[in-house]
């Protein structure tokens, strides 16, 4: 039976973009393979005003017009100076709020108020977003259940690489009974050149900067904050908790020196970045820290940008997923899994 | 909405008693998890009769009974002496069958009935046995389809590990370019201890016999054909073919010399046996091999009896997934992981 969704894209950043241009390309695949027909029907950008039609607009050429350096509110006949998001969200027959709005982690507005809005409007959510759901996660989990709408945010929890997905559909019916991830691709380049050629931190910082890889304010990757917001977030989803982010004990691999690293050589070990949740007979314990991985650790081999995940389990043993690509379109991938996942599916 | 799902398992190997054990084990977590109700209402053993309930059997009694030496069928009070299978799947009620007897290549027996029988009497199929699915796969798949049977086969392609989860589920909306996976545990066993120790084929054959991870005849596994078994069900499913087996251009490990893994390691590579599938110009391309993998090939670091898979896609890049208990607990969590797929997330 042929489904059709009406999408509201809020946030038309690189992710924002890359997620539109999916829909243009992917358009005769999701029909064919899924019977699936995705309608964009707003798209709101943070500063560049807002576009909207209940007929559908040209996500393609919506995309060409912003990258040639258009407003969004200036795109033709679509162009709607004014509007505000939460009037889009309430818009009647939006099916689907995409919100790729840059994470916040002070107050994780403006997405907090998106998906407040959402909610309130029975409108589903597919997130890239992380910030009400590091800040928020039960709140807005349990305010989504009782007016009966879903949440998705595989692009928020590792892009392209399916997190949640081998912690809650593979691994349906075992018990989870540790999580280890690297799940920060910057960090996993730095430690990843540091053990290659033995050089210093901010040596490969410094080449990381120079890639592209590492942001000028490298705070969030480097501290592990990135690394411990996605665990927080995995942890609460997987293992049902409520986590304050703040409370996780969390050391960022700054203080990792070339002495480590041929320590670790030494015995055979690499270290790694890694967020890790495991259940003790006194409760949970979550922390992120470098870690001194042994050879045949299934995580040893993951090198560079890449990121990976492993569970353990009690009767599917240890199950390891890694790679799925980092970039804009990876995470654009991913929120088009989550709505396959959420329409289709019905996971 | 709690839901309760009849269950007929066929085959009480070991496979199919680590399944009731499992259903034992589980059902309290099962209850809270996904609010379902497995009823394990009958059951079938080759050559050892069956024995059936409509108010449901107690699966670890059965089993105990059953592994301190009795038949199913002389189990006090259930034992059921002269009963046929079908008349089990054609009983009013049943709703699952699990189809654990074991898998026959030549023609696919007694699986392929127990299946056909299954489907005409609206049962839904979750199997361990690969008989039918290689030898049949497109004819099963589509008198299911008519008739509204679902069909799930985790166990039969690399048991608990997700093979088909993340070809499917993980990669929804994008599209399978490539895929390459170490099938089987045997002969990765065997090509480990041959790369570590530099010793022969034959001898670390031997040893894996000594252990008990190889057979006494082991062609099945040495020659190729189980990885060729599997990646031709994987890829008739992921890739929608409908492939001849015995037209699968295939090679075994008999022949890998230490003087192959030599070369293979002065160039940092290292010999697997990989079954793969690929989309090309001129069609998909299938084929078992023995390859030289370089280091940094996502499949390189799995070791001894260990497998996995990785999926080269379009919008995700490559993704991997390695691990998962090969032993019979393995393959019946994967089963269980079936039913709650088919049951509770409709997938």
């Amino acid at each position: 039976m042929s489904i059709e969704k009406k999408i509201v894209l809020c946030g038309f950043g690189n992710v924002g973009r890359a997620f539109a241009r999916l829909l243009d390309a992917k358009q005769d695949d999701l029909a064919a393979r899924y019977d699936l027909r995705l309608r964009l029907e707003a798209v709101a950008d943070i500063g560049g005003g807002a576009v909207a039609d209940g007929a559908g607009l040209p996500p393609g050429r919506l995309t060409d017009f912003v990258e040639t350096g258009g407003a969004v509110e200036g795109f033709a006949h679509y162009g709607r100076p004014g509007l505000k998001t939460a009037d889009l969200l309430a818009a009647p027959g939006a099916d689907i709020l995409v919100e790729t709005t840059p994470t916040n982690l002070k107050d994780a507005e403006p997405a907090r108020t998106h998906f407040m809005a959402a909610i309130d409007n029975g409108v589903d959510i597919v997130a890239a977003n992380k910030g009400p759901l590091v800040l928020d996660y039960r709140q807005i989990l349990d305010r989504a259940r009782e007016k009966g709408v879903q949440i998705r945010f595989s692009a928020a929890t590792a892009a392209a690489l399916p997190t949640l997905d081998v912690g809650r559909l593979c691994t349906a019916g075992a018990r989870i009974e540790a999580i280890e991830g690297i799940l920060n691709g910057t960090t996993n380049y730095i430690l990843t050149r540091m053990a290659q050629e033995g050089c210093r931190y901010q040596e490969a910082l410094g080449d990381a900067q120079a890639l592209g890889i590492a942001e000028t304010d490298p705070t969030l990757d480097v501290e592990g904050l990135d690394t411990r917001n996605k665990i927080v977030v995995i942890a609460n989803a997987l293992l049902d908790l409520t986590l304050d982010p703040g409370a996780v004990d969390t050391t960022g691999i700054t203080g990792v020196t070339p002495a480590d690293m041929a320590a670790a050589r030494k015995e055979g070990r690499t270290i790694k970045l890694i967020g890790s949740a495991r259940r003790t007979p006194d409760g949970p314990v979550i922390r992120v820290a470098p870690e001194a991985l042994p050879a045949d650790h299934p995580l040893a081999g993951v090198h560079l940008s890449e990121k990976g995940i492993s569970y353990d389990t009690d009767t599917m043993g240890r199950i390891t997923v890694t790679g799925g690509h980092s970039s804009p379109t990876g995470a654009a991938a991913a929120m088009l899994k989550d709505i396959i996942h959420m329409v289709k599916f019905r996971i």
